[in-house]
């Protein structure tokens, strides 16, 4: 009779679904988050020591291997799929994982008619596409995670930079999860600071902000190279877009909605600001840019245009 | 031989010190929280209901009327002193909490020689003031709360107009905590999008941003029509202002500091965006305002500055 | 289509309904905590003041005076009423708050007629017959918050007498939130070892043991002294319970449920351990309790049955 | 000249290190959170990843291979070391980390001398002995995370089969991080109720509590299998344990202190009740057990015994 406690499900027990699951228990993110994976060993061992840990968190863990783990969910972050090898580019990854959210998304909806759903598996921009399409979901109910961890890398190094509090730095990175992203710096701030206008002994300049662009954008490839994949500042962050859903914040992120004409794109996942809550994640109509970055925002566009096209 | 737990020590057992300690103790903002006041039935019994209730938090509650209970405290948050009373302005509130402070700073700098004090007491800026000199302490260690509640009260107006999270909008009010303060409206924004920007039917318009600058200004006169004081939404933007300390956050808060030639202003406090960390609230050097905007704050230093002299 | 965040509802603009509202919304107990009173410019500027602070808390707020305000709720706390004198027993407030739920409880379930109910308003036991009665519902969608509140009163007395953290002791008084209540003894423990062996150089006694329970009923006539109210701690007390419910946690907790048989006693409501989830609160079957501990709890079963028949 | 924010500091980035810190930062155990490792691009890379997500955490994180990152520690967690291995016991790891914590722990108590040490690394209690050694300092301020885990397992375990939230199971697992460990069944509750009292269709009886603790004890190694380790539980756990600490809690904890004469048994750190705070782990004197318990506990020591003979 009564409302049912809030789910997350977890789709993938690989290194990037145990740290959204892991991560959304802590954080409390939902009353009971799942953990689902075909292989059965795997993610019974993987449930278990979470489930292990329980007596020091809020919510409950549940999981396995049968596709009824996913019954109930408010939000199902996808996470399966083959990973990004060390020198491989996103783009490389589709093939694969397209064929895999062909067959997983239409069980996941049968099964979470109403869930939102959040997408992670890499190429994201070109999975999001896809899991929208196959979904047969509308464009906002189907978003991928995108820029949300470029941007935390961003801002975590601005503030490294400015000696400030990371939550004082408002900068966003947008475009696609990948080689053309770029952060919109014609509105960064620091506290309520312009970026440029930053009181320090050495100001920035915009040829250090483009240097940090090009680190930021490149830091995926540091992770890899240290230790053969990145998944726990992406695991923070997917709990972190799950909570905006499920308190319905209306929180203003860089997530990555299939666009209807925003910005003059069609038919083509990336991120820009949008605004994301218990509907999902809708795009902003329009977000203030220099000449140069609607350049770039266009050639992001492209670029994720030839990957989906590439696909068929 | 190993260090103390972090401990915040309010001062003063009125409405708005139990808000603060009772905010500080469910949000843990420290390992202890301790509430001083002279009236002993009056605090005895504050902290006896703090207490019954730390079943359910995960700090400590200690307290009382016996000076020693600010020993050891590394925040001392002072909201001791007579209260608004409604039709009074902040100002006329000075006298009698000038001479308190005289008293009382002396004895918790003694008692607590470490501790970085965040003034609440009104008119707070007249009083951070008369604090920072009686204490001979450093003026990033004697800083007021300022206008941190105004700027969330201003954050919250916005959201709701915009139909968005109240963390995704960027806008501080600097100036007085009181009739003079000022939204820097030259630099607020929505996500990254410059509020002016922001796309909705029906834009916000300077008109419309004008009326609601003078509402929030006046949004303590309406709470205290109706409840006859404000104390929640104080309590818990102290407790916040305390943990930007004590995890020496260096966040950047528009907290109110005795200026020494910022902006051209000595001798006086009132709110600017600050690096709020472990040794206090530094103020920034500057913030870029419009022309407009500068002579507000000179006007609002200006009505401080008044209110100082006239307390000779 | 999506499922609506979670909320919480408080009936009453009182001492006890607004610390309800701050403690749960500074816990995040729900996404979207209300507020309603019939006193439109008391609990307008309550709003007021709870929502100028969150910009600091992840929930939202909402309220006022229109009965619309409770709508879409998952727990409603209902603590309005006529407060307890100093001087005066909770049995006296009877008259005056069981006409307050006569006509209060049938709107409240026309609005919400999914929600579960945490009766508040004292007597609570008494109250608890009462609005259940009206309702309609299932004895276990309306319980009291019982003694919930006594049960971390002594937790936080042994605590401090056994120097130890709070979460350490497990001890639970049970009965009639009120004069006639009782610790169970028998079953109470420190860490896992039961209070009268706790390894101390002055051990406990059952002397010792007897006066604290003598302390910790009277603890509200100390607080009441004091300040004139008790407010803190029934709170966070009902936020907790409300996250319980809210969470779907089934911990087991000491609220007051019409008992229909359960320890040989029929339509009156006092507080046994029970499982308290999605479903309301379920009481547990049977609880070991020695002769001496079942007496006083039939004992305190009769009080409240006289209170519940002289109400008629 | 104001105290040093909270610190806690992790030696190891292994999988059971990580995890350590990625729970200890998202739960915002301490106000800064530090990786040490040898390996210099591993643990640049978790730090680096770590530091990715904080836009989303409240405390910060650093780290590298040079040992100053330990500097200004309040707790030093220690997972340094070779992991089990499928098949190998616990104590056949000794040699090798028994070595590596000799040359450990006197660099790490020059660096940071009034640090709380926590000895992760297995077989966990001979290694609490190996630390303790060769640290210097007084057992208390270098415990083993002990039975925590295996305690959580124990109460997540017990809860699932009452159907009650795992907070409500209180329990504790004694003895060896390994083998012989075992539950204290004889003082065990759900809520206030003896475990072997819980009402419920079908009661526990010890036929099946004997079988529970030999599935809890063999629990690490149903992970093992599955996913090659464990680390989750481990993770949250020691991040418990750390803010026990740092909050200076006194709570009470299995956890593995060497032992002096406690229980009749000498310089073997095994688990028992001890209590918890910024002094470190203080073994309580005595906890009530079974003629049967107590047996189980002195071949616990035995077999501990036998382990740290060996290494000579």
């Amino acid at each position: 009779m009564t409302k049912a406690r809030t789910k997350i499900t977890v789709i993938g027990a690989g290194s990037v679904g145990v740290s959204v699951a892991y991560a959304a228990l802590i954080r409390g993110s939902a009353a009971e988050v799942a953990l689902y994976d075909i292989a059965t060993d795997k993610v019974d061992a993987e449930v278990l020591d979470l489930a292990h840990g329980t007596q020091f968190t809020s919510a409950a863990v549940s999981g396995g291997s049968d596709l009824a783990v996913v019954e109930g969910s408010d939000v199902i972050v996808v996470t399966a799929g083959a990973k990004q090898q060390p020198g491989q580019t996103r783009m490389e990854l589709s093939g694969i994982n397209a064929r895999l959210l062909e067959t997983l998304m239409p069980q996941l909806v049968e099964r979470a008619p109403d869930a939102v759903f959040i997408i992670v598996t890499n190429p994201a921009d070109v999975m999001t596409v896809v899991a929208q399409r196959v979904s047969g979901l509308e464009p906002h109910r189907v978003f991928g995670s995108g820029t949300v961890l470029d941007t935390s890398r961003l801002r975590w190094r601005l503030a490294h930079r400015a000696n400030v509090s990371t939550a004082s730095v408002h900068a966003d990175i947008v475009g696609e999860h990948g080689d053309t992203e770029f952060p919109l710096w014609s509105n960064a701030t620091i506290g309520s600071v312009p970026i440029l206008d930053w009181p320090a002994d050495e100001p920035f300049t915009t040829e250090e902000l483009d240097r940090i662009a090009i680190e930021v954008r490149d830091a995926a490839y540091a992770v890899i190279r240290g230790k053969g994949a990145t998944n726990l500042a992406i695991g923070v962050s997917c709990a972190r877009i799950a909570e905006a859903v499920l308190h319905d914040e209306r929180a203003v992120l860089p997530v990555a909605t299939v666009l209807d004409g925003e910005y003059g794109i069609h038919g083509v996942a990336l991120s820009v600001p949008s605004v994301v809550g218990a509907a999902g994640a809708v795009p902003l109509a329009e977000t203030p840019m220099s000449d140069h970055e609607e350049a770039l925002l266009q050639a992001s566009a492209d670029a994720i245009r030839v990957a989906v096209e590439e696909l068929g």
